[in-house]
């Protein structure tokens, strides 16, 4: 237990208090970063770099070297399972990415989640690599996207606003949809087990997605399979903690906490903390969920919006983070900026 | 009272219980209908159709007439304000809407709010026009963008999917910010009421984008002009009721409701109706809140959501609607098909 408790991200996932709150950002290694820049120049193609252990573990390991964060997040994307899957995956510059539809059984049919996790292999050797590297008080996280979220690029073969597409297949071929959900949260337990094999400490489930999902969809398409790879990975890996990220749910997160089991719930930009603070049970750790806009901006506004989150998160044990992914513009001494104001303990 | 209580829609926002709930459609008038569209081309452009009140009070009346609905709502658009207070305002085919950004004090002076109900006049013709035609039992809804809403436009000079511009403005140039909405919130104000003098019944608010508002922005962006325009109305117009509409602003549904003092509050597409119903003061009505994509798909699909909706609402007075707007793909017979459900009480 002592090597456990010497990394705080995982003793507060295991309900112990912490102050301050361990601290990690959503997309903390990524285009900010002129180190991240260079690397993936040399990569060649973001693909090329999820996929070269070396360049992926340096990447991953990059924000932590500046900054010294709680914990290191596997650098990697969620579209790596469909590609696994035998989707038809890339990434056009500037442009963001784009598969072939996957809209029907027939279209599923070409899937094939045999080999899958030997295409994935070096996912997990960057997972080893990073692991082997870390400093002792930083923890690993691995992630994955969740099945609707992945499910919503299949069926639209590309990043859609208002997942009008993946929306509306589900409601007029709930068979197919069900079936993918089915087929992605199989992979998805595949995945994330065998990062927790090559050394990952906690697991992300990003469901960035599943707000605005109707009510009659959520269950099906949100809460019954995160419910299921939950299970699934605490039958396999019992002292893993799952993070789940249900994006922009709002009121149905107390629902979300309860009946997923996950560890932790994050809250996203534009929840209300105190209120979810209120109704998300207490052994429900919190993460979340600063505006990635106000680190944009820094200063002042950095600062007085730092002191309203951990004045709202009052006495929870929580993991601090951003509600979103950092932003591209965003300056990196504004994050080391961030990190002092957490671990000064008084932002002031 | 007899003649207020002839409209199932002002008895429900006065208190009273009323089963089936009353029925209008957000966008209710639009593209979808036929007739509108021919109405549509015949005044050249959309502003045209907007600042016709002949045309624009027919439009308003066509889906009255077709459904058998118990509101209409008036014809025009948001930005029919910010257009009045001088800003260039066009709406581009295919594109939406293009304003010239106003970013600082300086292009806020620009703007005259003198004059503005004098250019706004003919949508007050429509208003009179649209009530002297009205069968006895439907309400005439006016309605404006809120502060915010409306403010985001102004920035970014378009529809932007995540508001950034506007929140990064917000952030970095809050005295800009302030002036903004002070003024849209006077404009606003005075729009409403003319609004009311010339008929209209009741008022909607539409905050479109006040979700993922961090909270240090929501008290100064959303509560506070809406808490002004509520409290502004209330007194010159004490028995008009206000339904607001945050839409995706979550878990702070109850907070807007007790803060802002609306009569009703609009529920979302993705809101949890059971959570709201119960964290909202049962004297705050609730509007809401169908999938409009399960509206494009019909049969078996429109009824589970339905029966839901129905169900989640309990015995609360609520007022059926979309929880956000018809989408120009939805058939029309969809349409004749939800009000059939929800008058025969029972939609099986």
């Amino acid at each position: 237990m002592s090597a456990f408790r010497a990394k705080p991200l995982l003793s507060i996932l295991a309900g112990e208090q912490l102050a301050p709150p361990p601290i990690w950002l959503m997309r903390q290694a990524g285009r900010y970063l002129p180190e991240y820049r260079e690397l993936r120049a040399r990569a060649g193609s973001f693909l090329a770099l999820c996929y070269d252990p070396i360049l992926a573990a340096e990447v991953t390991l990059q924000p932590v070297r500046r900054f010294q964060l709680d914990a290191a997040i596997l650098f990697a994307d969620i579209l790596l399972v469909p590609q696994a899957l035998g989707a038809d995956v890339r990434f056009e510059e500037g442009e963001g990415p784009r598969l072939a539809p996957v809209t029907s059984v027939h279209g599923l049919r070409r899937l094939n989640a045999h080999g899958m996790l030997d295409r994935l292999a070096p996912v997990f050797e960057t997972v080893r690599r990073v692991r082997a590297e870390l400093p002792a008080k930083v923890a690993l996280i691995g992630f994955a996207g969740a099945p609707w979220t992945v499910a919503t690029y299949m069926i639209a073969g590309r990043a859609t606003p208002d997942q009008k597409d993946a929306k509306l297949r589900a409601y007029q071929d709930p068979g197919f949809v069900a079936a993918l959900i089915a087929d992605l949260t199989a992979a998805t337990i595949s995945y994330l087990c065998a990062q927790a094999d090559a050394g990952a400490e906690v697991l992300q489930l990003f469901d960035t997605w599943a707000g605005g999902l109707a009510e009659p969809l959520l269950e099906p398409l949100v809460f019954a399979p995160t419910r299921e790879i939950v299970a699934a990975l605490k039958r396999r890996h019992p002292k893993v903690p799952i993070i789940g990220f249900p994006r922009g749910i709002g009121l149905h997160l107390p629902a979300y906490a309860r009946t997923t089991r996950v560890d932790a719930v994050g809250l996203a930009t534009g929840d209300d903390v105190r209120l979810a603070a209120a109704l998300i049970p207490r052994d429900v750790v919190l993460q979340g969920c600063l505006d990635p806009l106000a680190l944009i901006v820094g200063g002042k506004t950095l600062q007085n919006a730092v002191e309203r989150l951990l004045a709202d998160m009052g006495d929870r044990p929580f993991v601090f983070n951003l509600g979103h992914g950092i932003l591209p513009e965003t300056p990196p001494e504004h994050v080391a900026e961030l990190v002092r104001m957490i671990r000064n303990g008084d932002p002031k």
